[in-house]
């Protein structure tokens, strides 16, 4: 391989001649080898349009010259489309607060415009990395920003899924309205509910998570541009200051707004700990709603049996036949990775010390895997599963009819005391409460037949 | 002792003559003997509003007794005005969803109402704990509305204290507004700041967290109540439906309104989820905050030194003179503890199965002690640390003067590489960056002061 | 309240007259007002065994007088036997690395020991908290020790309620070991296995737990006494630090060793993290199998319905008969507890600084906390759940009967796509496999007969 | 793209005609699009190695033939040797307890089987995937097993690395035996200490951390192969039972031992949640000793300044000429992630039910990424931070002779109370704690000299 040589404070360094990040992408992909994986796509076009922003606004405010501008633009715009990405050799996980990836951002636009400009890559004196591309920035409100960017627009993909994932349960709620069934409270047998409000109350509870992260994204477009390397704005132009918010939000399609308090927006990463925490708010019911599916599911002989999801594939190497509740499976085990991520979020936004909280790698890394596995775990949910569930409406019926639960509405008129007493004969002698009452006398048939309605039992009052 | 003899499903039972609790308190109080302590004193009021709100409201409509209702409010008076709650015999942690807490409610306000009456203590044909006192209601919305109410009041209070820390911060920022210092980024110096300009930061921050309060205590005013078993409503008038909250609310002072989906809202804990992660958020910027403050008053000798928190206590049992950071130290173990309850609580909130999560009571038990210690070590940081810390004006000034990181302005002027190549030096030599670069002849003094002044650089723009 | 003036560095306080604490007992309790809780019993009585051995090695090395000596033992004797508890003033959560907790012992113990010798209290020129008690000592060992002797003491009632647990265990394995019934995987139907099988597994595994506890408690047996404010050992005399682990391993009765390097030891609560990691490993396990008794129970009449857990409590207030399985529900939530707790060892382990970790307090509460809820557990476990379960012997085997995935055994015979084929028709049909497979003439009843053999399909083999 | 047809329970299916991977692979990859990463390549290897010793083991028990056993053992060598990896098409978080990992091992070593017999891929009639490579094996023994060998061939390099890392802290704690610095606890000054012993004593944390790592591998040494579907072992020859682990242990290098239970073996994953709570301990270990770094070389100029981490890159795009401890600080997040995984790790393992638990994916994705990022971090750590750290030496000892806490050894000669009048003199008038105790003729100057030998205060003993 041929090479040019690039030099830092560290030193110089061989580059691979064609490569476009230059020597400082070389030792942050060097010291840092953890994961193994690639910085996330999405982040790499935010960090781009951050830089377009960037170099438009100082070229506005008469701080950079036409010709750099433009194809410093262009090499964003580049990277924007989808190219330049294998350039991108940094691991996500990586200390330095992010200098890694800025600087191999840096680089690659430095690099890709000296190219555009004519020149050849590596000859900083045409355009330079940092007194060009990172001009009146900092690592320290470039990395935070294009991670707020990032989560923003994976975030508005979850939303979509979960629409699309409220708008099937409901279908679900509709189709499912007319199965009566047991309700079921601590996996013991309560009173009757319909199988559509079950489906009718996942729906609600997903609406809940859609509007809570509909508010919440908001976190995300307080942003710390000019705040430069601590949020004092040292080094970026007061003009810029007010300008480079407006000019991002128009380049990213995002309304952003400029931190008031750009020091406390610098060093605190809380936006993304409350981002996280709603979305394991809606990781929890997603597995809650797929463990009943599972209860529900169960059988197909031996179990509740009262619902049946689609066959997606063999259950079993072993057992023929079987056919396991594969995506329910899936979906809690994307929940429990997103509360994990969490829990390390957590622990990285408290580790902040003084100006700057310099874990924002792991940050980035754990939250947008929590948004794009929910994202992709809700995909699957809808295909492979809500949208081809059935009910066994007769087996969910006689279940109804076999139980003694249905004694509740008795209460009213017989006291709590007295319905015990014929539930309790109703379990030891395996008789129905409905005969049992009429035997013992103490309702009448008609009187009886109205409270012992189930369907009349799945709506509010005494019957 | 002397008993009187009560009777449950289980079978017969004695309990203490003099005691208001009765057989189901009791057998709870025995199966569940888990941490020691006793329910939460605000839990214990708020379920005896959430009683007298449904005795009212049952005689509205007519299924309550007007005398029977005046014993059971006057009973739920006294629990409010703090009497009685010695008879709340179970344990936080309990099976059964909360059935033995609300049991026991239901018996001691039974069991007083009765007396009021002028009857004897477990003769239940006068007020019957179930077909009275828990008319119309079931565990399953009293409990999780008795546990949202309770955690409403404590985030009143919490919100109370952080608004007192803001202001706390806030005078600091205006005390320490002239004190020039280092800033730091991961621990090394970065470019000036004034301590002003921190504690001004850090009270952003803290409103931050107060703005995210105010705003999640909603979701714990959208109560239950009505939905009885399985948020079906049986066995709730209509009428009462209607009209449980509205009353509610007036008793508990909290604008409440009932949950449009009562089975969503029976079986979803996902509001104490939220709620426990904005107020983990803050533990996260509490901790954060403290950290800087231990680091800033590290010393006295051979420490940052720059500023001084107030010697609260003898800080060695073996080192004369040693003060610590014992306030500091504290906030942050109420925040890992915080942190660690969020975890307990996401995993209850997973847990739940079918119309129920039966896992409330270890949520509220964790919930509860997050929002009331974060209040009580905001308390602390605030009178025993916060309002009493200065600042080594001198010493910060020293600091900067003597630093590298001061050379950041220069690179607008002369480049990024020659502005690091003077630091370096400055670095390896020892001498300060003002002389080397007048030394190297890079910049007139006049030019070069107004570059470095350091004030200057803790605003906005290029020097 | 008469008060006596007691002084410290801070300056002069109000002591009330008959405290046995002093001035910095008051300062901690006044200083942290966060649980309300008081310090744990068993660590008040660790406390004092390790002044007990202090004072002993202090006075075999020469470094205490007799008489003092004899009279702080007798106030620590006292402390032991349950004396003078009402006297540990602070909160178990605490800045300072636990010097309150210290100090808090340091001063009853002088001031009782000065009672003893006929002084006042408060007259520390007789005994005094610092230059005697805490004689060559400092919080930073004493606390850690103490720390140490009570999470191992409460081990040890522990590891005895887990044996206990898996004695029950297997009593229940024996007693159902002809219990033919459905074997489940991702709830659904798999292939026949005994129900006493499954109690055999679960004792196997608590016998795991058990097994694990009783290596890792060792880690608890390394104590740092001897190494002072920060492991060199300074102001400890040289023979003392040979004999105070002895000493120490005498009045506790626990086998102690000294840690061979006592600064490592005075710096890492990693002890701490892998005993609660131990106990978090079993939470997961007592979860686990509480989650399988409730799935089991599940009914009475719409759920698996193959075991009834003993009935401990009216399981509603507004269902009459029901009964929940209230005991396996409560040790799920001691688990969820147990695990949040892990959480906040964890952070709080890693957040020590330099040589030493200050956050040991609130480590303590949390692990404290942990051994001894589930303690209290798994004896609730056992005495109202466990040993009263009864199965549905019948209802067991007409599960199986009605199965299909009693077909696997079929697959070494007629291969896994035939065996699928017919395990397909059956469900689709609702027709047995057995009849299915005489139909279509695959086997010869005989050798079918032996095929399906459900209790010989329990056991390895090819049938 | 030319494509086969094949089949399934499902129905039909196209796959590429050159694919290894058959039906069942392509709905696993189709129905868990969740991570886009691939499966772990130790853990394809060690599927490989499974289903080698089983089809040896079956060969040698009779029941697979020798020209199928050669052409099985001859395409898992080729996987063993990281061919055909690329076959492996399904992603590592999948429901459905790793059916589609086993059965696209199956497939893949079937059509590599089939080929290497001359046959045609997909031509099930010579080498079936579940008939002969799935032969006697379930998923549920074969994806723990496999999982099992992975952790501990991952744990084995992370062992290596830590015993580099404690040969590299040790050899710094010799090299810096003779660096008198001044000891902090609670981030206050405490007494002295030398680098060499803080160095020292990292290595005996991280010693630990190997023992303790040592000895919990062998959790993951009992397999439950054999027991097939739900540990009963249907299906399984009873030869083969005892025979496969044997035969896997010598194809794998590892002593295995077969589970005496294997029905609990196949339902409880606590094995890989002790691993997983060692791991974490490391981490925690290892997060704190790189915080100690960060605070020991902050600076340079207005920080502790007593080490020197060595340059690795730019710190800063904005401020020149700084160095940031960036290794430290991937480092800490490594371990944040750790400890994140540590709670997905425990919920799936906690979310276990009856006769399996289906979440084996997700903790291992989790598990395999923290040792192998643990021993990735630690190799950076290594290379790129410890073995370069320099000490400056008289800075360190500058700070411990201008310090306040080497008054500490004065205790046990005038006692506490004089000794913290002396240091609160010293702190407000800024004069050293020597002149002022000869001022006050508190000693004389030779006793004190004796006391005040700093290097004598790093060891045990009254001076």
């Amino acid at each position: 391989m041929d090479f040019r040589i690039e030099y830092d404070s560290i030193g110089e360094k061989q580059v691979p001649k064609n490569a476009y990040y230059g020597v400082q992408s070389l030792r942050g992909a060097e010291n840092f080898r953890i994961t193994g994986y690639n910085l996330h796509e999405e982040f790499i076009k935010s960090l781009a349009q951050v830089k377009k922003a960037s170099v438009i606004t100082n070229h506005e405010v008469g701080l950079i010259e036409k010709n750099i501008e433009e194809a410093i633009i262009k090499a964003c715009d580049e990277i924007i489309d989808g190219k330049l990405h294998e350039e991108f050799i940094v691991d996500p996980i990586q200390g330095g607060a992010g200098t890694s990836m800025n600087m191999n951002a840096n680089e690659v636009i430095a690099n890709r415009a000296i190219e555009i400009l004519g020149g050849e890559k590596g000859d900083y004196s045409i355009v330079h990395p940092n007194d060009h591309v990172n001009y009146g920035q900092s690592t320290n409100d470039v990395i935070p920003t294009a991670g707020k960017l990032t989560a923003y627009k994976l975030l508005l993909k979850a939303i979509d899924e979960l629409k699309r994932l409220h708008t099937a349960l409901k279908e679900k709620a509709v189709e499912f309205d007319d199965v009566i069934k047991m309700g079921r409270t601590q996996m013991q047998d309560a009173v009757p509910i319909r199988l559509g409000q079950e489906f009718n109350a996942y729906s609600t509870i997903i609406n809940k998570d859609i509007t809570r992260l509909e508010k919440v994204k908001e976190e995300l477009t307080v942003i710390n541009m000019g705040g430069t390397a601590i949020g004092t704005g040292i080094n970026a132009d007061k003009k810029y200051l007010t300008r480079i918010a407006p000019v991002l939000s128009e380049i990213s399609g995002i309304n952003l707004e400029q931190a008031e308090d750009l020091i406390a927006s610098t060093q605190s990463l809380d936006p993304f700990v409350v981002v996280s925490g709603i979305i394991k708010t809606c990781a929890v019911n997603l597995s809650k709603i797929s463990n009943d599916l599972r209860l529900m599911s169960s059988g197909p002989r031996t179990g509740f049996g009262e619902i049946n999801l689609p066959s997606k594939q063999n259950g079993s190497s072993i057992m023929p036949g079987k056919v396991n509740p594969v995506i329910p499976e899936v979906v809690s085990q994307v929940a429990f990775n997103i509360i994990g991520n969490d829990m390390t979020i957590t622990m990285a936004a408290e580790a902040g010390q003084l100006e700057l909280n310099a874990f924002e790698p792991v940050v980035f890394y754990n939250l947008f895997q929590s948004i794009e596995t929910l994202t992709r775990g809700v995909d699957t949910f809808i295909e492979n599963c809500i949208s081809g569930i059935t009910a066994n409406k007769e087996k969910c019926k006689d279940l109804v009819e076999n139980s003694v639960g249905i004694i509740t509405p008795l209460c009213p008129h017989v006291g709590y005391k007295k319905a015990a007493s014929v539930a309790k004969t109703a379990l030891k002698t395996g008789e129905s409460v409905r005969s049992l009452i009429l035997q013992e006398g103490i309702l009448e048939e008609a009187a009886l037949d109205e409270i012992l309605d189930a369907v009349a039992m799945t709506e509010p009052g005494i019957l």
